[in-house]
């Protein structure tokens, strides 16, 4: 396969050795679509996944959070891939009751809570997962919610010619720039309708939005509740709790992960090639670096994201995943 | 990082949408370390990890096996990375046992059983994860029970200095034709020295293993007990239930894996780059049909592996995992 090779972003080392390299594109772009600076291929493919979960959450913003006065908790749960930890899965239940729709309604499937001590305390209670526990339940609940208040049919809301998803493709289109009519797709793992589109029209579709009252919500949200986008030990609400003034941020399937400087940008893309997000936190501090938005001295939130321990079963630390020296080719030394 | 980049060998799509490029190195490789066929570089440097468990295992063959009257069942889980599964415990137990090793001997660290299923029971029923589930916890009982027969301390056993380590190192440095004294090396999951050789050197201490009389015992092992290699849903379970009398297989962590031609070779090595695993078996496959080990029409037990599928949260296939034309450059053809 003759696809062109990415750079290496980030290493995986065990003691002395390079024991994984992992490559990937990174796109960094104004709300117009002009690539300002990249690695890699900046208009890579890539499924859009979880990481436009504040842009899939606008019609919900737009049409039934005033209706239904919710609070910035809820809209930060619309915008989550959380774990399923208790806050997590009552603050989906609260947005659930406010639009008086029943919990059999989710139609996200059943997960695991990601959270390892919470899978385990649900197991050894005798508890089954459930889909309230899908890291999407948030983003469901909302899309439901929107249902509600706009009288549309619960029944079928994941399916891409209900009025629901009809409504968040074109947040999509008109966010990212691009015609999502014609471009490839597949099923997330929620269920949902997911685009390809470039890398680029990601980061575009962050930075497109900071110019909108509804997608300002969401950032505020996220800033408000980072434990509720992600949990506990995730990048995401850590990058948030330390700096969510100045970055919303997002992860999504596949190694994704989207964010926007405040208040109008850059908008900023990662897709790590292999899949693997393992490396996600590594590479978006070292490119938040270069672009300044992160200082070099990283705070005490942040730190132990920089460089990521790689633990033997017994708890030993016996190498780490560490971001290689990144180039951002600019447009003004490299005309695409 | 200037690093060349090895060839896609396996992508991850999901509906019409390639979401993930697997690049990665393939050694075939003789006896005496010639390289026979590759693809990307069959020098690169890996950590050998698991998938030298067979050759680890030696010490044990030669020197405790026979003094304990151990049976197949035994020898397979010595060389097995197995999944924690009720009778994988009980052949580790039966294997201390055998030796009078307590089995709270074992230095490998706790870890939860990697099959799901057990997983869960174990948890629901209060139970808490012990080194006794730790998917080496085979290799780690045939290493004490070397030290029982031969008088060694089992105190120490995991370190590199150990006489139990020192015939460790010893039977790679042998079968692999390196210095492993001057090799990189780190800190395996479980706590033993892993060393770092060029990948070639995997394949050849496999194909050097087919003529050493220990090394045979553990083949016809794997090939009698597959099960007890790795477990339910496993490939290597698989492929040496299908072909266990023509191909002895093996995988370690970080996605390298390791497999001989029987009777006498060649060895085949594969590394996945970026160290995910999922993609092994059908670049596995497809190598071994490459080589004529395996028919493009694969039997009912390979069939499933051949391709993988990409499941949603409620159980609907999405996408897939399948192998790329994988170009393996034969000696012939291009002399390295």
């Amino acid at each position: 396969m003759s696809e062109e090779a990415p750079p290496v972003l980030a290493t995986v080392r065990r003691g002395t050795v390079v024991e994984a390299r992992i490559r990937g594109h990174v796109a960094v772009v104004d709300a117009s679509g002009t690539v300002l600076a990249s690695a890699g291929s900046p208009q890579a493919e890539t499924t859009l996944r979880s990481c436009v979960k504040p842009i899939q959450a606008l019609p919900f913003l737009r049409l039934a959070a005033g209706r239904l006065e919710v609070g910035d908790a809820e809209i930060a749960i619309a915008c989550a891939s959380h774990q399923g930890e208790d806050e997590h899965v009552a603050t989906v239940r609260s947005l659930l009751a406010r639009a008086k729709v029943p919990e059999e309604a989710l139609g996200c499937g059943p997960q695991l809570p990601v959270d390892a001590a919470t899978a385990r305390r649900l197991l050894a209670s005798g508890g089954v997962p459930r889909p309230i526990h899908n890291n999407c339940s948030g983003k469901h609940a909302a899309m439901l919610a929107t249902c509600s208040v706009m009288g549309w049919p619960l029944k079928g809301y994941v399916e891409p010619e209900h009025p629901c998803q009809q409504a968040v493709t074109a947040a999509l289109q008109e966010m990212l720039g691009v015609d999502l009519d014609h471009a490839p797709r597949g099923i997330d793992g929620c269920g949902l309708t997911t685009y390809a589109t470039p890398l680029s029209a990601i980061a575009r579709g962050f930075a497109a939005g900071t110019a909108d009252p509804a997608f300002q919500r969401a950032q505020d949200a996220m800033a408000a509740h980072p434990f509720l986008v992600a949990g506990t030990g995730r990048f995401d609400t850590a990058l948030l709790e330390a700096a969510g003034d100045r970055v919303t941020a997002k992860i999504g399937g596949a190694a994704v992960w989207a964010a926007v400087v405040r208040p109008g940008g850059p908008g900023i893309a990662i897709k790590l090639e292999a899949g693997g997000a393992e490396a996600i936190p590594v590479v978006a501090i070292a490119v938040l670096q270069r672009l300044g938005v992160l200082d070099a001295e990283l705070s005490d939130r942040l730190r132990p994201f920089a460089t990521l321990p790689v633990r033997n079963w017994a708890g030993l630390k016996v190498g780490d995943i560490r971001a290689e020296r990144i180039e951002l080719v600019s447009i003004e030394s490299s005309p695409r």
